[in-house]
């Protein structure tokens, strides 16, 4: 096995961290395997109670065996070795919001490269009860075992599309109705916007913010009112604030 | 110089990254030095632009330098010097209320752990016109230069108060006619509550949420509806979610 072969498996086939395993069981995720810290205490038990129940071998190894298996994440004692993460087909976060009879509510992001921001993203998005989250095959983090750990669990319940291109794909949004909002500097404040119909919500990367291709394809844009110094949020916490609007209109309308 | 004190030159003492460096220099932070890498290029014509201005001495260096100073930190060729940060009194931030003429606006933070989290919430904190931001001194992430860093520059503009102990502050607090907000499971709403109000916005820390005798001593608790299947939101998150709700709030009404 190449050394590039070894870090592919460790960033996308294990999942690191007691919590995130705990949940993907819950959540009846196929494992081959989880590796213990032989040391390790109070919640692993939870974990060898639901691997004996499912049926999944559990094995025992020092830290050091763990520290390499993760490589160098934050493991706290246990590691699962898993299936890739499932993404889905935009077509199946339609017809998530279809089923559930609610305006369809999208998170697209336009080159998210931080695996931390990626995961934070998606337990937002599965807190605000978004239908599912869109990112770029390319030049973006994709489902690793980092932003498994980094989305505390949610990556268990979040749907994510992986596409070619944002922009085709803001295109077949339009097409099925659904409003697409870029979060960027201009536009109205995003709690002067109307966020109740079926909306995507386009977020940029870290860095360079949404490309021009894309934000010109987009309905309209709504920014996050800058009141300091910076003049940006945290790609996550700027996701977090338009999602939870979202979910605020409709409560409140 | 022991190791342990190396550690802490780096984690006290430096600024990492060249927007970090840019933002720190427009903002008359002094320097002692900025370290270079020879072969960078770009943006660091900007910051060799400012600390000439400003008579701070420059020393390129190789990658393997750079690389030891930022202690591994992703330093993109510049790593400066400066003094450590100057952590305002709790006082200072109701005073810049003050002047304002604003009603209060504070984030009490009861135990982040993670420097990044600390570094965005205050990205945070600074983008919706907060007048400062509570820490505690023991076991939680201070303002390093990796939660500089991670602020983007907000580190330069935001009030930090360190404290002893989070419920004294909050009492103090309640003193001056600020109602105080624990973000927590129970309670209403955010969007329900009103915000308008001097308001000090409690968030507990990543693992354990908001301490008990520091919850019983706010006002009131908010909640972030969870709609999925994880229980909470990443800490940072969280807190730009009700941050940006008191924007919100002051802005419409």
């Amino acid at each position: 096995m190449k050394n590039s072969d070894i870090e592919n498996l460790v960033s996308e086939n294990i999942i690191i961290g007691r919590n995130p395993i705990i949940e993907a069981l819950k959540n009846g995720r196929e494992m081959t395997k989880i590796l213990l810290a032989k040391d390790a205490e109070g919640s692993v038990r939870k974990i060898t109670g639901i691997a004996k129940d499912r049926g999944i071998p559990v094995q025992y190894a020092d830290r050091g065996a763990l520290d390499r298996a993760a490589g160098g994440g934050n493991h706290q004692g246990a590691v699962a070795y898993v299936s890739e993460f499932e993404y889905c087909e935009v077509e199946d976060i339609l017809i998530k919001a279809e089923e559930k009879g609610e305006p369809a509510f999208i998170i697209v992001l336009d080159g998210i490269e931080d695996p931390h921001n990626l995961g934070a993203i998606m337990r937002s998005a599965d807190g605000a009860g978004a239908h599912g989250v869109i990112i770029p095959k390319r030049r973006a983090a994709a489902v690793t075992a980092v932003a498994e750990k980094a989305s505390a669990g949610a990556a268990e319940y979040v749907a994510v599309a992986r596409v070619t291109n944002i922009g085709q794909t803001i295109d077949m949004l339009k097409e099925n109705g659904v409003w697409t909002a870029a979060v960027d500097m201009d536009g109205d404040a995003f709690y002067s916007s109307d966020l109740k119909g079926p909306i995507a919500i386009v977020i940029g990367s870290e860095g360079r913010g949404i490309g021009r291709l894309v934000k010109e394809k987009c309905d309209f844009c709504v920014s996050i009112p800058m009141k300091g110094g910076v003049n940006s949020l945290n790609a996550s916490n700027a996701a977090a604030v338009l999602m939870y609007e979202v979910v605020r209109q409709r409560a409140v309308n």
